[in-house]
């Protein structure tokens, strides 16, 4: 039998909905997108589906994480495969606020997350985080679910949100959801949709490189020679680079000349106008 | 019989009292001090019993709200003052977090409302309206109770805290006490404290001023124009004017030539080294 896929365009009735269930003593997780689902996606709400027993999936493409010269207007938008997909994954509710409802006209506060997020995406994209952070309070305080779940792809927001909730003592648990790959390599993401036959063709190798630049700093090689090496490979199979960075896996901190906690390698690179990042763990030099 | 007093200093004892209230169907208000307390905190106090169930009240000495040359280390403290106060007024919990619950080590976020902060106090001291929405922020989120009482004695932070609220969809209700008086007509504020003997006979005259200020603006008399006696009426009593301006009552908006919306007188005068501040109705002006 088809189900049918509940939806709710306010706050108001979003609470209603999320107020019953808690009056039922349900637990009840949250899964924030823009929409324009894929694979990545449904893995962070199969997990929702694994972690509580129901699950709200936002779909808001937020402007004000996106910089004046970035992609707003043209994010992809797939409102009926979306439907879809989330009718399929028995979904127990859709949140699909205007913008009007999460950005009144008199609208005037930010939620800033400082330190973690100055480098890497910080760095490129300035004021995203802020964004993404007064974004993210909001339709927590909106929503009030036990658990939030969000993907490793973005491993800097990941954290910021996990800084974000403890520094305001927001009452909800942050779950990270590991990366979904294409058979490929690619990453699974929302942008991908953006890239020619030819850039498609290239775009796994970021992936490979990153796994081989990992290896070769587990391996013993120093963080400087091993990241220099990698933009060299990216930069030889056709892609412009970003930032190629190893951090330590927890608070982002750079690391020394060698990897000797458990980090991440974390890229962002260019083919053609389509940025993309990924990002892989890296594990520590093993003492001999 | 005499009634103790509950007190808690951690998030997690505050949630777990809070909680077990919620379960058993009680309505819960928040009254955020800064402690040494007065007659206006405990107005405060009572607005809160008649609203709610049960009473938290806080104690916390917020330093990220007093600017570097402001007194937050000579802040007014008298815990058993203000333990017997909170006894005698059956408040049903008080927290009283170490400045560490509140500001861990690798604390990072901060919550700002720009425009209403802007100007008055905002542009005498920098920060410190950001301060007060961070702190304000973490500490409804750490009592998630229903309703907040804040004086209307700070009139431009209550209203920033009203904005904040909406702005975030803080599931709580801001209730504003009116300013509670001296016999005199000085507002209770714990900096009185500070008054020596001659700059407290001089100290009603500010209430003074403001009411006669009022009064002509109620009158006709054009806002510049009143506005100008009202400063020199002050530096004639003695004190420095710090501003002394009229706002529209809701949004803080100035206003043009005359009053013709309820609006507020707001000041901040110095006498020596203490700053006071105090805020009254205007009426609008009656068309004839």
């Amino acid at each position: 039998m088809a189900r049918r896929l509940p939806i709710v365009t306010t706050t108001k009735d979003l609470r209603a909905t999320v107020k019953s269930w808690r009056r039922s003593g349900k637990t009840i997780a949250l899964v924030p997108t823009m929409g324009a689902l894929h694979e990545g996606h449904l893995s962070l709400i199969n997990i929702a589906k694994k972690q509580a027993q129901r699950v709200v999936v936002s779909i808001f493409v937020n402007p004000t994480q996106f910089g004046p010269n970035e992609d707003y207007s043209a994010y992809p938008r797939d409102e009926v495969g979306d439907w879809d997909k989330l009718t399929a994954a028995r979904v127990d509710l859709l949140y699909t606020p205007p913008v009007e409802e999460i950005y009144p006209n008199d609208f005037s506060t930010r939620v800033e997350v400082i330190g973690i997020t100055s480098g890497l995406e910080g760095a490129s994209r300035p004021r995203h985080f802020a964004g993404v952070t007064t974004v993210v309070t909001k339709l927590f305080l909106q929503a009030l679910p036990d658990i939030a779940v969000f993907g490793e792809k973005d491993y800097q927001q990941l954290l910021v949100i996990r800084q974000l909730t403890k520094d305001l003592d927001l009452p909800i648990q942050i779950v990270g959801g590991p990366i979904v790959r294409e058979q490929d390599g690619l990453a699974m993401s929302s942008r991908n949709a953006y890239l020619d036959t030819t850039s498609r063709s290239i775009a796994p190798r970021f992936y490979a490189v990153l796994e081989d630049v990992s290896k070769e700093l587990s391996g013993g090689r120093p963080v400087h020679e091993a990241t220099f090496l990698g933009r060299d490979w990216l930069e030889g199979a056709g892609f412009r680079v970003d930032y190629l960075e190893v951090r330590d896996a927890l608070a982002l901190m750079p690391v020394g000349q060698y990897v000797t906690a458990p980090s991440r390698l974390l890229g962002a690179v260019y083919l053609g106008p389509v940025r993309l990042i990924d990002n892989v763990p890296v594990a520590p030099v093993k003492v001999q």
